[in-house]
């Protein structure tokens, strides 16, 4: 849990976005905000004529309010951020931070593909109330994303932030992995407080670990299916898209797996490993939404142009979590 | 949503395209405009503090006026469009429009990742003055964008916009080839006209052309590396990076094909494939604008991520040049 | 045509090879083997019992004898070559060279993954009769196999040749393209006289022919849904699967690019793109093989692990050449 | 076809591995042999002149000796298998079979192309004495290797391979990951005992894992890099390549595994990740002989076309293990 001196700095570093001197946050002695634990990275809720619903994003919240985690993820892939504009993605994160207790953390996606647009959004989600910005390798010019013009990039956000920066890796959507070399440079930046991993890489994860273990960098990796193993080589939290349906057992696999049960561990996590492939890779967020709704939580539809799901998908998917003993 | 004042003025914009002859278009009969022929994708000039300089804009534009370009891209994957804002975008837009003489083409590029979003800023690009919208495929969700998403997206944007539509598929950029079967199916759209494919896979390129016959589409081939040989089997024109600094030359390869010439098509051909894939693939737009400057454009820095090239990269950009003749 | 001046060499160096004093093919005055002209890579024909069938592999060469091809590739990929053992690769080239007239070229695919392997079939190959090897990238280690790796190889396999040497380019099946650079280093040796590019990637083909220029090197387009393509960039023939079951059709889209009638070549090229990948990357050799039994040359079954069509497939095979006109 | 001679001896291997107690088999009541445990996949000398130099294998096996593997596998990929005729091959894995204690299991890779070319290769490896063959997915045509394909063939393997099958995907490689489903179905059979998998998705060891529960079906790590994250989900052992050089370190990350102590396990793991990496995707079997020569095996030269390392590699694959602390 976030200690007093931690949220001090928090909260110290909130004014002085709001204050409008930008230029770095210090958390006193040098350790970096702690970002353990499990995040569910929030959807946007449509109505049927695509506007945002708030009214409905503020009840799934009250409804996971009821889980054991350490915070929550807005406008991550999960949240259709490309789908939002910019006062649409200010105003998610607004609502969120209004909707969670204080001692929720709000990693708030930030991630533009220009840097100055990085900063700016980040600096915004700041002073909306987010906790620290989780930033996604710009994607389109992917071929010239070298590791050069990425520590580029995260420098210059990390340096401008009000907020701690999380990086964030996900080459399933981006076709980009944040090369290991550039994550070990940029974990050495006082304002780069760890990296979400998305890729699915352990061996890669370990790295990132081991290379970084002087540098007080965390590591959340970026689903449901390999939380287990992350854990195992050194990972400290996950943000999961699986936990906004099973938040209950993502957050009981984070236990078991911080005091060492890992038998209970190996058996909860082998469970989960196609009701997670299923509302990520499998069927993404339409997927994921329509199990929502299945769940309790309020799901409806995507933006265009992602289409709701065939009825055959949605057998396939139902399949994936009553085999598993979910439905 | 659109408002009334925008809706007023799309309907304008669409009266206009109907009732124009601009560039020997015929729209009525169910003719579909002409796109034929070759366009420079033109970059975004900024200044040293990364502000665009309309000015150089208009000044690059003076000079390629000088060749028998059919028209002009403005804001494809060359002009950086993803590091700009939507005012910016539009801006751009309609200071080239006002720059460029009536019988100039200009192709838009208003893709967005939603299909919202894209209709919004293709009804934009019309009433600032755009010919023709060129709509990239939507990608973050790469993995979610079948032919059912990508035609019911490009429909929709297609049954909305006031200009016609030319489909723009940039796999190298967006992880995705937009499917054959998509783009036949979006072949009978009455306001589609074509597409650009910058994949390079002329077989699919032969495969269009042929699966199309029947409806009035066409097809421009997407870099100058594959122009001949496109022409070869079937493509009408050309939207080539290269044009931008060898605009006579890729010109000059055009007439050849079109009177039959391929002997010295082919001579040509071959010298401009490496210089082509200088500014394109090897060195990207950070590569294009540095050979602009040695040709007396103003190239100038790319927005950040982008990086400029290090003096061993520039040292074998302008290799590519001189061993073909061209510097 | 080969002159008798070529084929007085092709004789000595076959004399050579049988007296092994293997060293080097020299062809006086240094001009390479003229390979230019269309080539079915033929079908290995099997039993029920998976036997090779000699009888039923020469009356295939003979219907295939009515067209006028430049020759024939044994032991290609459509050859299932990895399938036989080194005694069935020569016995099946050896049966082919005794039933080809004199004046048509055996290219013999010799490709192993040893350097040594490979030498030492390349030598068999040509004691049974091959006038050229046709040798594919080595590949189970293709993460290694960088220019150097590749050059070494080649170079050590056309020194012990005592036939020309034709490099082989296949990445579909060995997930490797063979580099630019190491083909351009390989023209200028003397017994290396030419490329089967199977990747379709025309621009690339048009690179390797200007900067072979001056090497007397010859481009062959690996299949036939880029040929027309591949002589407009300077390809000078194509090894082309749907030869064994449309031989007068792609011989014919041969003459039309060679005589320059480019508007028929189009339209010919065009109908057969489908029906090309139907017997390539879409069904693969069960689809080739059956639609041999169509047109009435024995395609029979393949050897396992390759799988006959289902029903289904089948029909979508049938389709591709009933939509084109050929069926 | 398989004679007599060797039907027989297929027979007596048969009823041999049937009422084997070897290394606590117990293959009766349907129960499978129990191959977890640590392997190396040995690599094979090669003399200067590029002959295999059993002398030296024989040495480095009785080096490996003394640390507590379960056995060794002989001709998987670090054995450059593609490179030895059928008779080196066999021969090979009869050496190993004689220096090997009688409690060590011998894995032999038996892959060939062809189904047929495999189950006698599989049956000739069960009579010079291995214990379980190792089976690689045919690769050449991996376009075509679906779950149907590769079922048929691995049932018609293990119906007639006298000793156990082990499944063996290696997509970097093969370029083919043996699809899930597939496995699924081949844990049924009861002649084959488990697999041996690659690729590092540990997400995927562990949905095999779950999905073979009740199959009494085995999974091997087929790296060092990620064998912790292997055990952590389910995995009983590892075949290493790391393990020909740090053979002490890799089985004491075994037992920490096995122990449950987790974090001295997570350190150990740690450090070998760079190390694993330089002998495996980054330096292949060059950096693994190369870094053998350094710790007292005889590492010697590959075959050709695999290079042997630049200055500038070995010192940069000399790093990866000083800067863990391994040199």
């Amino acid at each position: 849990m976030l200690g007093p001196r931690v949220w001090s700095s928090v909260r110290q570093g909130l004014s002085r976005a709001l204050s409008s001197t930008v230029g770095g946050w210090a958390s006193g002695e040098g350790r970096k905000v702690d970002i353990s634990g499990i995040y569910p990275p929030v959807t946007t809720p449509f109505t049927a004529t695509a506007e945002v619903d708030y009214g409905k994003l503020e009840e799934n919240l009250h409804k996971l309010g009821t889980f054991p985690f350490r915070g929550f993820v807005v406008q991550g892939s999960n949240g259709e951020f490309p789908f939002l504009t910019s006062s649409e993605r200010l105003e998610v994160v607004s609502r969120v931070r209004q909707a969670l207790p204080r001692d929720k953390i709000l990693l708030a996606g930030s991630g533009c593909e220009s840097t100055q647009a990085t900063v700016e959004m980040t600096v915004s989600m700041a002073q909306v109330g987010a906790d620290a910005a989780m930033v996604v390798t710009p994607c389109y010019y992917h071929g010239r994303m070298n590791s050069a013009a990425l520590i580029h990039h995260y420098t210059k956000v990390a340096d401008l932030s009000p907020i701690p920066v999380v990086l964030y890796s996900v080459p399933a959507n981006t076709g980009l992995d944040l090369p290991v070399d550039a994550v070990v440079t940029l974990s050495q930046h006082p304002n780069i407080v760890g990296i979400k991993d998305s890729g699915g890489d352990v061996t890669r994860i370990g790295l990132i670990v081991h290379k970084t273990r002087r540098q007080d960098f965390q590591v959340l990796a970026g689903s449901a299916g390999f939380l287990l193993a992350s854990y195992a080589v050194g990972a400290v939290g996950g943000v999961c898209a699986l936990a906004n349906v099973l938040g209950a057992q993502v957050c009981q696999l984070e236990r078991l797996c911080l005091t060492g049960q890992w038998e209970d561990a190996q058996k909860l996590q082998h469970r989960l490993i196609e009701p997670n492939t299923a509302v990520t890779r499998r069927f993404g967020i339409p997927g994921l939404k329509k199990t929502m709704d299945w769940f309790g939580y309020y799901g409806g539809p995507c933006r265009a142009p992602l289409r709701e799901l065939s009825a055959a998908q949605e057998e396939a998917l139902r399949l994936d979590f009553t085999s598993n003993g979910w439905l």
